[in-house]
């Protein structure tokens, strides 16, 4: 059966990837499930048909016959736990790769959201200039904490996983902060889960989204 | 083969449940697996040693024979997965569960993170009065979307699962915010997670912890 997921009608971020279907769509072409798209403006997002799949209105969501999910963590889990390719078969490796999906949605983006809130919803207020290095430097301290453990590896525990996945995900909202860059490992490590075919497929896909969208 | 967990050695919120060992406490309460604690000091957490185990430097962490694993949400699904009572064997009924977990950890938590960031951190801050409202708006945005969803259920999703511990969790950090009052069904949630006889003696464990390093 093919899922369908939601995804923006006009992403905000004019199909840079931020949006939160890029995780999903990242992990279906990683497994080679091919999916629909139903794209959602921004109005019918708070209406009843869709707050009945995601209570918060957002997307991505996630339907596959009579399974309605949301969270983009879990739909990715969902996917990693039906599909070879995503979670190491061990099982203490399992777990591990499980750890970094949660530290990436819990550790590393929460400070990274309040970045992404300082930037586009308080960029007028009066504390922004003074508030704005105090997040920075919550994000700093994570990504060194992160930095430290990844040293000159290719991904975070042996093989490419659904942490991976999700880290480089959420790592990429600091593409325009500056702030990968004083981590070199961290912005090769992103770079290279940017460089695999899948995210290449998944990115095309929710670029031409936003292309129909500006055009239209 | 019995489990060590970390937790605080003297808990910055003197024994209210708060820290988030709490949440893996509850889980192996609810599964009715016994657990070894080991106390971290401050300094301790920024060694070696327990970076070694956790690379952000926080509790709690799980050892498990040669698995450790860090993220209370990581070790709650780990509990879960192993152990009946916290996920519905149900297949659908279990993503949709898990799908709770990660709601609670990358929607409801991060705003609730920022106020507990601008009442700790920023407190003395010139801005902290006019950016106060702000935060606490969008953490009543979430709360309202979830009492909405809620209504007049006892827990999310059929019965008591991992996703309403790791909510209930979630939102007790409100508990002295005032907030959780302005929604009736979201306070009376919280409050029928913590009257559960495996939350009553997983906060009496660490709250014995809090009491003792008071005393010492």
């Amino acid at each position: 059966m093919t899922p369908t997921i939601t995804a923006f009608q006009r992403s905000p971020d004019g199909g840079r990837g931020q949006a939160r279907d890029m995780r999903v769509r990242w992990a279906l072409e990683e497994v080679g499930q091919p999916y629909d798209v139903r794209l959602v403006s921004f109005s019918a997002m708070k209406q009843p048909a869709h707050l009945a799949v995601n209570p918060f209105g957002q997307i991505p969501t996630y339907e596959e016959g009579d399974l309605c999910l949301f969270e983009s963590g879990s739909i990715v889990f969902h996917i990693a736990e039906r599909h070879a390719g995503l979670l190491p078969e061990d099982a203490n490796a399992r777990s591990r790769a499980i750890t970094w999906m949660f530290a990436a949605l819990n550790t590393m983006e929460p400070p990274i959201l309040e970045l992404v809130t300082a930037v586009i919803l308080e960029r007028d207020a009066p504390w922004h200039a003074a508030c704005l290095p105090l997040v920075e430097d919550r994000i700093r301290k994570r990504l060194a904490e992160l930095s430290r453990c990844l040293g000159d590896s290719d991904w975070l525990d042996g093989a490419f996983s659904a942490g991976d996945l999700i880290m480089v995900a959420v790592l990429r909202r600091l593409n325009r902060s500056g702030l990968l860059d004083e981590f070199p490992n961290l912005a090769a490590y992103v770079a290279r889960g940017e460089a695999r075919p899948a995210f290449r497929r998944a990115f095309d896909a929710q670029l031409a989204v936003a292309a129909a969208a500006a055009a239209g």
